[in-house]
């Protein structure tokens, strides 16, 4: 999964970095930057769903046979709040994992001093794909 | 909107362009980068979503009062095929324009030399925010 | 098809009817009922969701395999006027057909005399179930 | 929002019961009917999707003006299981409540003798309608 991660560049170009695997759960973390905001400043909203869609996709990939690669089939987000402060947490937690389909639930928070403030929350379909020879 | 959409610095980083702006139409292109792609080299899924949602709040823009300003409240994505080739080209429709809701259709398509492939079609729902002194 | 049709209790409940059965296109009609409707007199959501739903389960359905059942994986739908009107007419589309998920878009209409109104919008993922001895 | 529930004629035609309402929280309850099965005799998708955002309207309706009406701006459900068993138990909890939208999160779930089955997630955004003299 790391290495998976390692490839994906736009993670690279946006600072992502996985701060936790468990089964069926992830957390990516990015940076706040001013390269990734919209007309206000605030981090855009294309972004906000990449960290967590990918945590969604990585925490469906830790349920899944070895050798699988996960494509995401649909997503679906609610923007709650603008996404301020200094960075960004997406949560990634399968619902329901099947053979072929995994439902995961997400979530972003912006995280301050004192507090976490949930500023998106994300319902997703993720396909397993077996590669092979 | 021109103006709006210089100051998004993400659309920047990602080289986004207005391609075209009409009432309630706007286009948006992409070109590849690699610094945009997930593990199998392609688009990734952020990058399109970020890219067809812009397309969609722009064309919201153009039917809004002119000191609008507009918010991404809730989107839906079903990604098609993978976002090969040398540029991506989001497209932006409103379906419906309400005084404070607007909802959109959006689909991603990759241009090659003689045809166009459909790679994502979207679904969201826009706010009017009026900002004042 | 038509087959299938007949066995869903709940489309004989909202005497829903197939109207149209065509490859990857399929429309079903739902006349008003007082029996069906929400607080208001309208035709209830979850009845427009339904017939769309169906509409588009029944499109993907034309284009699977002759032994294939077909399941809803998930749906969204924009809900963009109210249902009023002597009748309801659900489109569903096909728009990605493949080997085990088919991608459908629908609406539901709302026909008077001389117009037709769109009161829904949706965007439907479906999947193809082999059963089989 | 009894008196509300009470005029909605669906929600009679489908047996569905409030069980539970306070302050962001409503459940319904949905008892077994041959009448609104799909063709394999499970609860049909739409009557699962009507009870779940019944369920989200009325917890959203509970956070708002008294003399607000709510309506369902949009809405996504993930299907997870079969909808089996001899009652469905549709929740509807409000995880943002602003002044104009409200974004509910819901599930569906059937209860048997001693475990409860999820069947559906949905996300989905109401909207506050002041209607007035």
């Amino acid at each position: 999964m790391r290495e998976s991660f390692a490839r994906q560049e736009f993670m690279a170009t946006i600072h992502a970095e996985l701060v936790r695997v468990a089964a069926g759960e992830v957390d990516i973390q990015v940076p706040h930057d001013p390269r990734l905001t919209q007309q206000h400043g605030f981090l855009h909203a294309g972004v906000v769903t990449a960290a967590v869609d990918s945590a969604c996709g990585y925490a469906a990939l830790t349920l899944m046979a070895e050798e699988a690669e996960v494509l995401t089939v649909e997503l679906k987000i609610n923007l709650l709040e603008p996404a301020t402060g200094r960075r960004l947490l997406a949560r990634g937690r399968v619902l329901r994992s099947g053979r072929t389909l995994t439902v995961c639930r997400g979530e972003a928070v912006v995280v301050s001093e004192a507090a976490e403030t949930i500023v998106a929350t994300l319902l997703t379909t993720m396909m397993a794909v077996h590669v092979g020879a």
